[in-house]
């Protein structure tokens, strides 16, 4: 049985998903938003930019406070470590399947020339 | 208006947001798998796990061959270059924005210091 287990992983890479939310957190990097100015930025409803920010909020991705009548947002604390370590050894592994692959084909190669040595001989 | 674009990082982060499919992905960095294999290692029905490998392999994460009536699945092609480069991306400016803040925080105590020492002279 894989040992795997759910972590924030599944909300982050979920939130990561999407090209609005993703353009969201480089507009936070930038400088922090108001939602309604991140509305108009993104060409969309205020409706269906809480949507957006209430699913990065959930993720910790994005942190919001309200101040009057203003929310606004800011980069949350969550700094993807964890998705980059966990894409940092998928790479790994990957890299190590097709390196192996490499060495099966070399290992074929050598003895196709070893083989056609001994008929000749 | 922020420049961001829809790519392939919709379908992979999408893919990855499951902890079912990212466990199927280092399942296959150590071997490759008939479907039938991966549904009783994931405890799930055979439709259940078609799913998944079906998202996974929109995604380029895995690809599937059938021979015979077995369907074996590998890991694609896809090296998550892009996204690791996103997140890179994220977390640089995550970095720089906090320290941005930490100078802010700093300039505001030589301020209080220098203040101290205005009303003390």
């Amino acid at each position: 049985m894989v040992q795997y287990k759910a972590t924030h992983l599944d909300a982050t890479f979920a939130a990561l998903s999407d090209a609005t939310r993703r353009g969201v957190l480089e507009q936070l990097g930038r400088a922090d938003s108001s939602i309604t100015d991140l509305a108009e930025k993104f060409h969309m409803t205020l409706t269906g930019m809480k949507k957006h920010i209430s699913v990065l909020e959930q993720a910790g991705l994005v942190a919001t406070k309200k101040v009057g009548r203003v929310r606004t947002c800011k980069l949350g604390s969550r700094q993807l470590a964890e998705e980059t370590a966990w894409i940092e050894a998928y790479r790994a592994r990957w890299a190590s399947r097709f390196d192996a692959l490499d060495d099966l084909v070399e290992e074929l190669k050598q003895k196709e020339k070893s083989d056609g040595r001994k008929s000749k001989a």
